[in-house]
């Protein structure tokens, strides 16, 4: 059986070049990376899988046509290579190990293959992305302390980290089916708004548009109904990460909220990037789970394994921009409103798994978890407007001169994931990017 | 266009009678009501489409090679033979009434196909059943009024009801892939327990094990994603209706639903009946909304329709029994806990699909909606044992001279519905039922 936490190989030398144009120094997908996805070239019909290299996308039904795999490779590419991911998640990681070493060679500066290999690329710019995977159930965590506190300083000033915070890595279930790959428009929700001095709520278009900057969590290989994933097996059921915006109305969640949690304030809409980042590709950047602060309870041994607190969490810096219609129209550049990092989850992904499945729950390959909005401690850092802007009260400054409480009809906003470390070839997510229509 | 709701007609007379064996006077299943479901006859490998008669199951596929359909009512049934409802969910009204009409002819006492159709025939009870969809999306509503107020006394005992109840159909995204079909033993989960006393949380098995009775409503069309359905239309976008019991940790609830509801205390499974019963064979069961009591607001207009109003509530019978293992042991009968009524729902199916369309959420073909828990004023039809013990202070008693606070392992809870109204055949759900098996 595969160790849960791949080991660093000859994948990841930060030495390695390829042959395929814009891979080496690519901003996300070097040689490195080798994420999977789901695209159509243009003119053809059919969706398939994809390898993103460089500025390319190397098309897998092709590569196996062209006989570039065998064995365990094969089996993993003809699994990736049709019109969705999840038979591939459902692999696990030996056969996704092995494709990706077999990946690595021929797309290697100076590989024998690369004549046959050239013939399977299609330029990325002529192709469209879809959803890597038909999405069973979706879960939304909530494991950034800091966005936790600082939301509930908004809904609940004298109590904003609740008792059972940092015991329960607390999420509630979402809505799979209004998930949506970047680069598609989300339309402004119409809900029931109350302002606290109304009498009564009134049906019209959401007027706090908010976004969510979140990690998704691909599962892989999913458990039966009523057995538990222990937190030291739980990296066996995760094939891969992704970005995630939790578009998130929250003049719709204010009101709607009690006692069940969000609904309507959530369900209109999220946006995941394409790209499949394979726990593989990540594994330079694992670093410890950061200590509790002094006084913070110990996880209840269920959430704790000893492996998973050293290498358990990770180094990715994470980014929200915003582009404007104005912006646009003046050339002015996405500006950016939000830096943070993974670091700053409180629970580790194997820890949310465990904790998920801990009272039988099943899995399935497919399934998307989101981390919960993964804000940074200070406010250069927190990844939604409504921290930034402190519930509207302190307006985003932007480059065009205008300023932002909420989202307007016509903004865009885009999210990114940078892994670098020293000894590491950098690597990224691609992006996740939407922009906001009007309401109908 | 077929109309929103469906006419009387000859499917529905009461005098109507069955060449079938025990279908004339059948409790559940008697020809006026023709339900949908997926089974595998004993021997059998592969699940496929049925229609419940009486005692036996019409196999659809067996059917159609009988040359027994034509026309809407042959592509209804061909979309309902297969391994899944999906296809025939998705079809809507038109070709699902078609095929009503015409399994009413087949199976009528007097008719010509008597012969062609018995050969199609299974004994119900050499037959497994099966989940009769592919859930995509499964959402559990709370329109149970007194549920919500009695539930509220017990977590809120301040704040029962809380401002929003009698605005916003309050609903949740429930998990969909734990639903297991009548029959499936239920584990009972592990989770985090907090007594209000203790300093800390533990992990152990659920202590206050209860059960949920709740009306199923299966989504047939689905709508686009930013593209509401009105409250008008809302029936269209409805194939059939099942018992739901929606299994609740009541300890785990308690500590993790706050601020995002619900969580581990609900995804370790639910339990549905097997077979949809359709809005045609429901319609002689519709009555008008009860009027709301003096003081409530109007719903906002977007759940408000005349037509609705008038027609949209149920009156169904619902029913809890509970049969333990010393019961099974002296030969008791399940003994009844619970006796309530549909008419209890304070919002109609249609102002539940119109509010969770409302932002632009999309449905689709298979989606589960859940009523939330539809308990009667009074104590006798309380639909959870958190409101029939009052949270475990006044257990019940069984006939075996036992009691019971809260579900013990061994224990079998059993959901029933039965639709009765003067001058209407009688008809059935059959039944929603599963043993609680001790935590792992």
């Amino acid at each position: 059986m595969a160790p849960s936490h791949p080991a660093l190989d000859a994948t990841h030398d930060p030495a390695l070049r390829s042959w395929a144009r814009g891979a080496d120094g690519h901003a996300d997908f070097p040689i490195q990376n080798l994420p999977f996805g789901i695209f159509t070239p243009t003119g053809r019909a059919a969706p398939r899988g994809g390898v993103a290299i460089g500025d390319s996308i190397l098309d897998l039904a092709a590569a196996l046509d062209a006989g570039l795999f065998s064995g365990a490779a094969a089996e993993a590419a003809r699994a990736a290579s049709g019109e969705s991911l999840n038979g591939f998640l459902a692999l696990g990681a030996g056969p996704r190990r092995a494709l990706r070493a077999r990946l690595s060679e021929i797309l290697a500066a100076g590989s024998p293959d690369q004549r046959k290999a050239e013939a399977c690329l299609h330029p990325a710019a002529d192709c469209t992305l879809h959803l890597p995977a038909r999405i069973g159930d979706y879960t939304d965590f909530y494991v950034g302390i800091h966005h936790a506190t600082n939301v509930g300083k908004v809904f609940r000033p004298d109590n904003p980290l609740l008792p059972n915070y940092k015991y329960v890595p607390i999420g509630y279930h979402g809505r799979a089916s209004s998930i949506r790959v970047s680069g598609t428009d989300l339309r402004r929700p119409r809900g029931q708004l109350k302002a606290p001095d109304a009498e009564t709520p009134r049906f019209a278009p959401c007027e706090r548009l908010d976004y969510e900057l979140e990690l998704g969590i691909w599962i892989g290989p999913g458990n039966a109904l009523g057995e538990p994933v222990p937190v030291a097996k739980a990296e066996d059921h995760i094939a891969g990460y992704c970005l995630l915006n939790d578009w998130s109305a929250r003049d719709i969640q204010a009101w709607e909220y009690q006692p069940l949690g969000p609904f309507l304030a959530k369900n209109f809409g999220s946006t995941i990037s394409a790209w499949v980042v394979t726990p593989e590709a990540l594994a330079p950047f694992r670093i410890a789970q950061p200590a509790r602060p002094q006084g913070d309870p110990a996880p209840l041994p269920y959430l704790l394994d000893e492996a998973d607190q050293r290498r358990g969490a990770f180094d990715l810096v994470l980014e929200v921009l915003i582009s404007t219609s104005a912006m646009r129209e003046k050339g002015l550049a996405p500006h950016r409103v939000a830096l943070s990092n993974t670091r700053h989850m409180y629970w580790t992904v194997a820890q949310m798994v465990a904790h998920h499945t801990s009272g039988g729950c099943d899995l399935n390959s497919g399934d998307l978890l989101g981390s919960g909005t993964v804000s940074a401690p200070d406010a250069s850092g927190f990844g939604s407007l409504l921290e930034t802007t402190r519930a509207g009260k302190e307006p985003v400054q932007l480059p065009s001169g205008e300023t932002r409480r909420f989202l307007e009809d016509g903004d865009e906003v885009i999210l990114r994931a940078r892994a670098a470390r020293p000894g590491a070839a950098s690597i990224g997510f691609g992006e996740c990017r939407a922009r906001i229509l009007p309401a109908a």
